[in-house]
């Protein structure tokens, strides 16, 4: 193994490197700072990594400053993210000077110059960090550490934007690696799946297996080769008959496998990403396309691709909408509807039921089709993500998932969203263009049930829920 | 194959993808640029594919713009990169505005609009590109395309600029993986071998199999994962009773392979790059460490790695040397002497022979000790890599490559660099810092005896020579 | 996949080869075999197995007669091997008739048509199902069912003789793989590892984790090349500073891991064979040496290879004993001593456990070196195989496993078996030939006490616990 | 490595065991067998083996049997078959007493003893060698020089028929690997290729590229797990648009690859057994098979797979022929002609061309259907393991093969055999029982040209013909 020879020789560097640190690095007191507790030391060491010109001393430099860095605390590490933020800046005077003279003469020469002036140098310091074997993955747990601090500290974005975009290239597309993973994967991967699992989850080993080793049962992660045994995001997926709209029937422990020669649809029903230090560089984009790809070849006789999802902000806008509403008028939803919604059992007394369908779901497509963010787009964050890759809102299901989380949550409710091949460039043009939502014929039907309800309808809705919009529709936003 | 499918469905992609375009990208009569020469479409896809949203269209106009650039001819390739050069730089108002900006309030979000400004919009063209599965080779090529047309426009040095600097992130040390190459690797890999050998020659199977498969002959190549089949780099090593002083015993054909019990040291006898495109960035000196680092714990035995080196400008230099000083003198070397070199044979006389030496070797010595181009570093190229890695030069070997091409360039003159990882660090850094050219014993014995002969002395020469150079000597250059 | 290819193409011979069989097996009503139940089916293709020549209708056949073996009940499978036994003798006449030939003239081909008869029938018969691939599993598992019916039905025996020497040919040693199981290993074949462990359960992934994963935990299995996820025996190692006494010590959940450098002792502490139907086809002798040299090679600082074995003849005997000596002498096993000793907790009165080691112990050691079956060599099983794979009886552990299990069996004893690989060879011939059972210091010393309480020590004791036999003792047995 | 650790292991215990020996084994001088010629000391070795007990010592001396079995020259091997062959037979009156035994009570135990008492020792001599690991292919080796002697020395078929059975049940089908080879397979396997090609010279690798390489071939071998390097035996395939008619054009190094789309035939153009020492055990059965399986599955569009093979024995026949109908009848074929026909260039000469066209046809058509051995199978090797396979003589090619090895064997006749997986049961079961012949349209077209020249047609021409034959013709031999 090349990776762990190559650490026995970065000791034996480390060893006359840091020898050499007191006289190649004279204007530190190395032996005071070995002292020094791990958060000061950490800013000295990572002020002569980007000072040191041999490759031995920076990678034993490196090795030491990621070894203090994995000693710090949350305070320790702030005081570190600080540290890089306030002092590894570009020069403002210095910048200027670099700016004028590219202006003055926009040269290879002077617009080199000018980069270099205008790169923060904590970016170099990162590079020098990865360098060392093994970094990469440190790297992104450290970013996971940034991330969790910037919301009380954003003047720390400066560090996190230099910090994404190095990550962003590290982790390009071309060099990641789709994997089936499948109970003969090796077990500390699928002990991985099993604690990284966000979505619905995976309560021991046997209920691992169920999800992998039925013959209609399929997962998928990504992987990159510098964290070889560290999945980076993944998707389940069961093939069924027709387009599932309960969960319950998806992970029943007792079900019997569908015949493989039955199945029409590829259910993707859990993605989760794993790598909170990747968080803004997506992945599950490419994982659900290649995956619709892989599988069509695989199985010639599947036509639809689709989802089935919780609409983790649905219980939040139902809450929002009861409370404006008042309780007064009958026909709307009620605080103590909602209330209801959230408790488990109601659906046994069938009239309670009836009036629960009748006031939420009208409700639950105007969530998807009229509320939106301030950039346009839905509120709902599971319908970003597929409507931003090109799906469409195919069905929403009523009583689709009854587990407390999913009546918390989502009220139970549940969605399909359909990935068909030949329209998700459209849609996504659409969509990020305009923010249409394209809609499938059952949300379409809710759609305009929910609609005759209504004395006035509005007319944005009309426009969101056209199945082909209007040119103009499509550049509006 | 995940490639294989993301392939097939790029292609399904594309053609929707592309009915999509003029949907989306109107201001382009697309299909006049359908009709265009291949080096004017591609300028016009590098626009579009800067501005457009959708991921699918991208990978799209990626595909078609990199499937142009295949068709080009070199004259189409210098339109291609003077069209990036020209039109891809910072704007200098908008730059010197954000730079205004950051001056008066250096914020997160300034920091991140003067960095946006400042990077030529190229690089994030280069990036595009590289999203699609295998284009990573494809952008190496290209910048081996650029490279040669970088002489001739100088200017083209900002385009490079760019693209090296990606190609370095891409191609980062942490993701390269060093495998051996033997007897038993994958025929393609090892024909590659055969072709990108660029110090001593491999004429065919046979002796390519001379250099992999007897038990005291290794092989190390880098490779990187979006690359799997093509080496980065790769060196040879034979493993050998002593130090050798000539190439002949390594090649030779018919030799018997030596009892690896009795190896106690490892020659390093060839280092070719295979890809030119990623000149500049250098793997080499990871690579001898790594391999030295490798067999150290493999072979306890060794305990002595060194090359055995051409010295590729020492003719040149002869030559320049040996017109300076005049044909009248007789200690001195003259064009005779030169020329008689080049041409195989005298070493059959054997006063002709003593002659040359007596000649040649004091001027060698002093090519490498004296002769310093003007960044203080020494003129020969091999020389800089082996001192540059921290390695010392141990020995000077008179006769040791009597091959037309070893002729030629080296006057039959061969070197061996020791790689001691106790030292390479701290020669390293001196090196790096003060252009000191550590030396082994015999090189200093033959220093002094070409000293000897001369009547003045320089001072210079004998702070070259210091093995343990003073401190101030270090800091010097 | 060949072979998943290879079954399709079997489908399709099958169906024609079905077709064909009517025509070509004429002697049977093949419509009126279809209808019958497997037990008479299977019979019948068996026969008819044996009389076709055509390759195809041959692994038609072949996959038919496994099919209907698949669904016989025991009973069903009684008859089957009933009829293998009956029906498949060579025939006396016949035979007899070759016998003389080859006697009157012993030629190659004399010798041939004796050895064509005297072999049965069934023998071709399992060779040519093994034709099919994966089929060598199934006729393990079929070799399952014949030994249990065995003891019933010991005229099952020949048919017993002739599968376990062709899957004796088949499970060449050469031709198996040793294999490292680690918790990177596939989740399939860990899952088996918990099914098959014998000796101490694995509770769970978390129990099985601990046993795989700790720097200082080893697991090795030995695997067939025709059941690539089958393991067939394997072992799990603990590497320890000093030879262990106690199970617990090994097992504990929330023990440190040993600091790798400080291990001077490899434990094999449980070997479980995981194929019933490889029964009497020892590998765990291979197994052992085998992990033995592998691990000496790793970590040369281990200097001790031993077991940490169960004693499980071992209450079964001390019952005997107490129950033939009587309760009246105060210095003999009493068979109220026997039943406490079987019950936990009596470690915690101090007399009385002090009471059972005097009494025990020294008949432990008679168990050992005393107590021998009609063959000479030792009733306990494990102890069979240990001294029969040439390792010695190092120690006698006091207290060793005070599980219920462990006190039901053994007493709570546990033992060391010691694999020396400079004396395992000549410990094996001595205990093969002459019943010889080497012994460690600890257990010399052991004997020497028990020996120091009995007024009349016998001769053969002595014997068997002389460290270096006389030789004709070896010769003996 | 397992394999290695062994082999250091096993020296250990060689070392040991040799000293054990004289102990042991004492009635062997083992002094004086160290100082004996190999050829003596083998057949010493070979008896111990047979007596020891120990497994290592098994093994020790089997190393030492295997070495010295390879420092024997012809002579030395001869020797030790020879002793093989005379002491190793079944002893009659121990034999005769057993069958006795057997006859007065067939029992399980009397079926056991007789068993052994007819098993010849050699037999568990090659299973106790073959315990080593390596040893396979050591007996695979020594079955070569078996075979080799066995032409002089008929008396060893019955060494051979010991040593083959016991290969038989080492190479299982189902033990079997099949891998496509490419241009990126292992080289040290692709050399092997390049020396076992037993039909169409491979000439260098530039040639064997050419085979492997482009898209429209394939090359298929079969392994064993403990050979893993050695090819058993391999097929070459082109795929072409038709059934060709010419070597040159598939073997043409300046071709163009087939667009694969338009692929409607697999070739299997050269089939070469790698192991002299596997002779009689059949593997290429299987093989094609299997490849056809596989092909099928993989390119949907093929719908033809024949071969491409040349017609060994046509120009023996032709010879014979022409030498006994004389050289009066001028419709006849003459000793001249067949002269001419080895010659090359006479296919200039249209007349010549024509002469022999007619002459030669009707004859290779007779060769085919009505030359038949003893056993009533066809003369020709190829043609019997063809038709064996079940595949048809679909048609003879005039002038397939105008090299100056294919004119001097097959008079540059070449033949296509095709292979329909939904006949080859039918066919393969109708040869098998009465040597018939299944033919395709054109070689029937052929036959009924050539009958219409002779006056008297034969019956049996007719039958042999016959595209359905008649159920009796088919149960008749």
């Amino acid at each position: 193994m090349p990776t762990e020879s190559f650490g026995d020789q970065l000791k034996s560097f480390s060893r006359s490197g840091r020898a050499l640190l007191q006289r190649y690095v004279p204007f530190v007191d190395w032996e005071r700072t070995g002292r020094e507790p791990a958060a000061d030391r950490i800013v000295t060491l990572a002020e002569v990594l980007l000072s040191v010109k041999g490759e031995a001393s920076g990678l034993a430099i490196a090795a030491d400053l990621l070894e203090a860095y994995r000693s710090l605390d949350g305070e320790g590490q702030l005081r570190f993210f600080v540290a890089l933020s306030s002092r590894h800046d570009p020069e403002p005077a210095h910048l200027k000077q670099m700016c004028d003279a590219y202006s003055a003469q926009p040269s290879a020469e002077t617009l080199r110059r000018l980069m270099r002036a205008s790169e923060p140098p904590r970016r170099e310091l990162f590079r020098r960090l990865n360098m060392l074997p093994g970094a990469t993955s440190q790297l992104v747990t450290m970013r996971s550490h940034l991330l969790a601090h910037l919301k009380q500290h954003p003047e720390l974005a400066r560090v996190d934007d230099d910090l994404r975009e190095l990550l962003e290239a590290w982790f390009n597309r071309g060099f990641l690696e789709l994997r089936r993973l499948t109970w003969s994967s090796p077990a500390d991967i699928l002990e991985r799946i099993i604690r990284y699992e966000a979505v619905h989850s995976i309560h021991d080993w046997v209920d691992l297996r169920g999800r992998l080793d039925p013959p209609d049962r399929r997962c998928f992660a990504f992987f990159h080769p510098a964290m070889p045994d560290e999945p980076l995001i993944f998707v389940e997926v069961a093939l069924t008959a027709d387009m599932p709209d309960r969960i319950e029937d998806i992970l029943a422990r007792d079900r019997a496998a569908l015949d493989i020669d039955r199945a029409r649809c590829a259910v993707f029903y859990s993605i989760s990403n794993c790598q909170a230090g990747l968080q803004g560089i997506s992945f599950g984009n490419f994982l659900i396309k290649q995956v619709v790809a892989d599988l069509s070849r695989e199985l010639i006789q599947l036509d639809r691709f689709v989802t089935l999802s919780p609409v983790p902000g649905l219980m939040r806008y139902l809450t929002s909408v009861a409370s404006q509403q008042g309780q007064g008028e009958g026909s709307h939803l009620s605080p103590g509807d909602v209330e209801q919604l959230a408790r488990p059992g109601w659906w046994d007394d069938p009239e309670r039921a009836a009036h629960l369908a009748d006031r939420v779901l009208p409700e639950a497509v105007r969530y998807f089709l009229e509320h939106k963010r301030s950039d346009g787009k839905p509120a709902d964050p599971v319908a970003r993500f597929h409507l931003g890759n090109g799906a469409r809102l195919e069905r929403i299901n009523w009583l689709g998932d009854r587990s407390p989380g999913g009546l918390r949550q989502s009220g139970g409710v549940m969605v399909n969203y359909l990935y068909d091949l030949a329209e998700i460039e459209e849609n996504h043009e659409a969509y990020a263009g305009g923010g249409v939502v394209r809609t499938g014929k059952p949300v379409r039907a809710m759609a305009r049930a929910a609609e005759g309800r209504q004395r006035q309808p509005r007319r944005s809705r009309k426009r969101a829920m056209s199945e082909r919009p209007q040119r103009r529709a499509d550049l509006r936003s």
